[in-house]
């Protein structure tokens, strides 16, 4: 029961870090899908949380993002 | 290309901690299984990095270990 994991939310976890990466590389949504190999629309599908990803897609966001798999469902420190 | 995210192996993460965390809490692939609400066989196949996990999953998997996911894609510290 410790740490939070009954309430963490992986999808809201994964869609708000990897929104906050892309910008930090600015990419649009559809560049960064083209250059994870995906639909255009499914970085956006995975950001609005209705995407039920899975992990070797979650590996190839990592990968354009270039920052390992943990970073995407690390809660950001607050200040 | 830091962070060594090319060449992170996702499945092999998952499936290392999985292992790891099951054991430490003394549940048999099986056991952890029911608790999570899987087919009995479904931890095995992740353990065995046959199965596509989804994030959802990945969350269910987290909340018995009660871990954060975070802590499903860390790699060991050595040592």
């Amino acid at each position: 029961m410790t740490k939070s994991s009954k309430t963490e939310d992986a999808r809201a976890l994964l869609a708000s870090n990897l929104q906050r990466l892309r910008l930090e590389l600015g990419h649009s949504q559809e560049h960064l899908a083209e250059l994870a190999g995906f639909h255009r629309t499914y970085v956006s599908q995975v950001e609005r949380r209705v995407a039920n990803v899975t992990i070797d897609n979650i590996q190839r966001l990592a990968a354009v993002l270039e920052v390992p798999v943990a970073a995407l469902f690390t809660a950001e420190k607050s200040g």
